[in-house]
């Protein structure tokens, strides 16, 4: 590989206060890149990318303000970056080498980069039986979001009665896997009935619904769950946050996940929760999260979650993208009801 | 005192589903009640009213559905229960003798009545100097609810921004008299001109505003939270709470006392909170309480309330209506604008 190489990336042209992105938002360009070694800083490293990591929350750091998310926005021009698995090509710090792979928190979507080693999470093995795209999936941050809804936050015990929405997408999969292995009964709403039957039958929920055929939400959560919701993990917002509150239990836990039905829309627009007093008498705790505030815990889940895996009780649903190209559509696969476990861009085999 | 004493006291005759509870609802009559030795069961007192306290929350005992507040309802045809200041007249509990004044948590709304002492928040020192209807404002169910609020889930910083809304309301005055202790800076928002002087001049609110001359909530709040909220004791619910989730810095958080606002209105008529989505990236936690579940700290509360009352750095409102038959009437005032500090009803002097 020589000092100077082409290189493929998206960045923000644009931002996009409401409705799906486009090629007007994210646009796709080619510029050389040194990775000459006097072109790496101290504690930088060169990496290839390997995969990227397609989420939900991206679509909060496009709109240009802080209003409704309250997420860092990327800035115009620049690249944007996401969870990746990168391989180091030159390293300027000792504990990195030439050819190891990496966790990287905040990956530019390029095929290659000069990175901040401040930047990594973890070092990965990749002898352990573990395939690379896990590592952003069950292992990276839609399986951090689960752990730290049920794990940290939603803390169900053995019996509680759990409710996920979005089940079938990457946080539902191993958030309803992680409440299974804590003892729990869970339910999980999802967009069709094809994805009813695999949280089921692949991912071992007690069973679910499918949002799109049942007209009434209430009458939906009166038949799953008569002894009403322990622990609600809330993924998508509006109306079913809203029926939700009419079937919570005394002292129910609501991790907000995240809003998928609410981020397109500016909050004006969005659908009005009118039950938020029930969470007086039965003394409701409701609490929005960011991964950020819980880096500090990375380790425990990791240590938590590869052994889940090699154990067979976690089991993980990868949809891979091949090409850096497809990062724009892959990110809009995220918002329509097609998609199913995590998404994942793959750069470089 | 004979065996058996002529008995005024309030009943509940019909639900109130929605709207203010009328004499329809609550009936007044006068019963024979015996007092005699052997009418009181073991570890039960005989006991005459003093005062009685008139508190929001009875509303929601009310409406004969558990939808919407999900708190116990009072029985039909049966005499209601509130906190009370009643002093012994027989005792058939050890504990207790004739003449002492106690605080019972579930006092019948009656001029007499035999009571479990399972029921006695406390016995009462008359000497100490502090008033007996203290012992229902700022030692009572409001100070109560505004110690668990302030101290238990808000636990705000010295510096603290911190909002209270009804506060001149008797756990809006309780509440930020303890923020203030905390060392907050401390506004508040209630019905009228003069109550905002109030706030501000004998309660020791740093500002306050009118939410009925102010038709933009949002702007109100840019104004007097520059640096935006830290912890907001929601005691209104709707519009107001959804303009604070406009202005809540990270970590926020929202005790939900109560909803004064939507006590009246079936719940697919309340107003509906458009911005909770806001609670993610903001890592917001609101969190519904009932002081049921708080009685193991009562002792912590009365032993701090106590002191900063007698340290001068507690003041109390209290609006004491003379008469029993002035109950119905008295409970009604709360849902008025009029309404200043704590309501109580003298029963006996």
């Amino acid at each position: 590989m020589g000092d100077v190489v082409e290189n493929r990336e998206w960045y923000l042209a644009a931002y996009c206060p409401e409705g799906v992105p486009t090629s007007e938002h994210l646009k796709f360009r080619t510029v050389s890149l040194s990775i000459a070694s006097d072109s790496i800083p101290h504690n930088h490293l060169a990496v290839e990318t390997l995969l990227l990591s397609v989420d939900p929350y991206l679509r909060g750091r496009l709109t240009g303000t802080l209003e409704g998310l309250f997420i860092s926005q990327y800035q115009l021009n620049q690249v944007i970056t996401v969870f990746g698995v990168v391989r180091v090509i030159r390293s300027k710090d000792s504990k990195y080498n030439e050819g190891d792979i990496l966790l990287n928190r905040s990956a530019p979507v390029a095929e290659y980069s000069i990175v901040p080693s401040s930047d990594i999470a973890r070092k990965i093995d990749a002898t352990i039986g573990i395939s690379l795209s896990d590592y952003l999936g069950s292992l990276g941050i839609p399986g951090f979001a689960a752990w730290v809804g049920i794990e940290v936050l939603g803390k169900p015990k053995v019996g509680s009665n759990v409710f996920i929405s979005a089940a079938s997408g990457a946080v539902g999969i191993n958030a309803g896997q992680l409440a299974k292995i804590r003892g729990c009964r869970v339910i999980g709403s999802t967009g069709s009935d094809d994805k009813v039957k695999l949280i089921k039958e692949e991912f071992g929920y007690d069973d679910g619904f499918n949002y799109n055929s049942e007209s009434d939400f209430d009458a939906a959560l009166t038949k799953y769950f008569p002894d009403g919701i322990d622990v609600y993990l809330d993924n998508v917002g509006g109306k079913m946050l809203e029926a939700v509150l009419n079937h919570v239990n005394k002292y129910a836990r609501i991790p907000l996940c995240g809003m998928i039905s609410q981020y397109n829309k500016v909050w004006t627009e969005r659908e009005g929760v009118r039950n938020l007093l029930n969470m007086v008498g039965k003394e409701v705790r409701m609490e929005g999260f960011m991964l950020e505030s819980y880096w500090h815990r990375f380790g425990d889940f990791a240590k938590d979650m590869e052994r889940y895996i090699q154990e067979g009780k976690v089991k993980s649903k990868n949809k891979i993208n091949i090409g850096i190209e497809s990062f724009l559509e892959s990110l809009n696969s995220l918002f329509s009801s097609s998609n199913i476990g995590k998404v994942v861009v793959q750069v470089k085999a």
